[in-house]
């Protein structure tokens, strides 16, 4: 089965991204294309064995140990699981995966150290067929041993190298909330962003940054009023305080999420500033309590995202490319009671 | 390594529940006394072979075969992911498991015929050393199941047969809601208790139900203002409802959990109800919207609860009998603002 190339000696820095890239295909058809398994068409193969021959790719000892037999087991992992966003990614995930008969192996890794450790321990446990990453950045080290292992790799809520991947475009979700504070009239808007637990801004916050920045500028507005808070109702709380103390308060702030945007209205609450009469706030997600606190937002789905991503996964594991690797679903502006047009228009 | 015993002939009707029932130790111990499995003592493998002989119970052929080696999964069972209650479980679960070296297997069947047909289809699959069924009533089918294929099995929010659990009295947290009510001059006091979505009351809502009928009987109160309605916060909508359409109104309404009583708050603020100044609200969770919604309630430890269960199953896969079977958590009062005198006092 193992596709040895006699005239080429084996490099150790080519792998099988290396000849998915080459060819065009995913990493699990060139995975099973290099060990003669079923659902791979005649041509592709071809294709795939030239490709790894140019590349003097071969299919390694461990990588070929460790893929011997399908295992039926799909590992989600999550930063979090008791909150909103990835309770309801992961019974997205659960109910696709359960549908095509695949068993969720869950595993809950809130500190880039517990991820670094997983990722480096996986081959040797070699319990799944494929890895959902939920929502947190992969590291270079941590994409490099995924593609090395050669398993399935989706990941939601990030781009991730050559991963297929299913998310929202989180700069496009902030122009949509910072065009609706322009369209109804205010010209100095604030933004609440976060940081992790460990100080880190991840790839949706950044981007989101970047929306917020880019709708400013495309109405010709400055953009000096951002904050940076950890994540939660707290730190949209304190994000409020900091926006409050400035020496000019904006009439409008763009929260990171809704979770930040309760944090921002409970401190006005607490400062005796009417919402939105004295200010309008707005966040991205459709949180629940978005709808309880009367919160405008951007809906983002969140529950297809894991839907879509199970998907995938099924495909890949079917050896089938699915009809997109890189799925980006759509976000809308949910229009409630907390933003109007600025006080002194 | 199997414990036949010569000079009897195998009943069917007798199973490992039955040795550990006449022994006084757990199933798992039955098991690994009777399979000559580490982590029992020889006092206890004589005592458990002893009452085996009596009982006539020989290790099945097939119980035998699926118990050969330990997997060193647990399948966690829950009838909802995206639902705070059993997110938090599950985080608490994970966690425990995952200290242990044991990996989750995670499965959201909702309808009762899901969860039936897993029951069932889990002798032949085996693919755990356990089985956490959290918060939903197992049929005596689904237990006799169960008890037969000798798999370690925990139950979260529920007594069920010889099954160590772990939960909360929630008779005890009903009356502490209801108490406070009366202690504060409530004599019409309501209750909008709840069905799952296929109608049928679960015994947390029974309980509930008996320890509203306590508390009152014990003041000497009146209790004809039950309604019952579907879980969750339009469930809750209506059961306020329902209320108000009564010829006599209660000032104080105990609703089965916190978005039950979230619901009922809304109903109140659309019927210009004042809280607490006309009606009273409290509930049971400490769900994180009651903080926002500024609702009194009974807290109960949610996370711990999954953090218990799991601790239990550790204990039990490892042989050793858990320090308490029946774990009960406590609960108490949290009071907040949706709560005061009746308006008549």
């Amino acid at each position: 089965m193992l596709a040895y190339c006699g005239n080429v000696i084996p490099k150790q820095s080519v792998n099988m991204a290396d000849v998915a890239r080459r060819t065009g295909v995913s990493i699990a058809t060139v995975s099973r294309a290099l060990r003669g398994e079923r659902g791979v068409s005649e041509a592709t193969r071809l294709r795939i064995q030239r490709a790894a021959d140019e590349l003097a790719y071969v299919v390694s000892p461990e990588a070929s140990k460790l893929s011997g037999g399908a295992t039926g087991r799909v590992a989600v992992v999550v930063p979090w699981i008791d909150a909103w966003f990835y309770s309801r990614i992961l019974a997205g995930i659960e109910h696709e995966l359960r549908a095509a008969d695949l068993d969720v192996m869950l595993y809950c890794l809130e500190e880039s150290a517990q991820r670094e450790s997983f990722f480096e321990r996986l081959p040797l446990r070699r319990k799944v067929d494929a890895v959902i990453a939920v929502a947190f950045p992969l590291t270079a080290p941590e994409r490099a041993r995924l593609e090395e292992m050669d398993v399935t790799v989706v990941v939601i809520g990030a781009h991730a190298g050559e991963f297929p991947s299913v998310r929202i475009d989180d700069e496009l979700a902030a122009r949509q909330a910072v065009g609706h504070l322009i369209r109804i009239g205010h010209t100095r808007i604030g933004m609440i962003r976060t940081v992790d637990p460990e100080g880190q801004s991840w790839e949706g916050d950044i981007a989101r940054v970047a929306g917020f920045h880019a709708a400013l500028a495309g109405a010709g507005l400055a953009d000096d009023c951002t904050v940076t808070v950890p994540w939660g109702i707290e730190g949209g709380e304190r994000g409020m305080e900091l926006l409050l103390s400035r020496a000019e308060v904006p009439t409008a702030v763009f929260c990171h999420s809704d979770e930040v945007a309760v944090g921002a209205l409970r401190t006005l609450r607490r400062a005796g500033i009417p919402v939105p009469a004295g200010m309008s706030v707005i966040g991205i997600d459709d949180h629940p309590t978005a709808e309880l606190a009367d919160l405008t937002t951007v809906r983002q789905p969140v529950g297809e995202q894991g839907a879509a991503a199970g998907r995938v996964v099924v495909e890949l594991l079917g050896g089938r490319e699915p009809a997109e690797r890189a799925v980006v679903l759509p976000t809308h502006l949910v229009v409630r009671g907390s933003t109007a047009r600025p006080p002194e228009l």
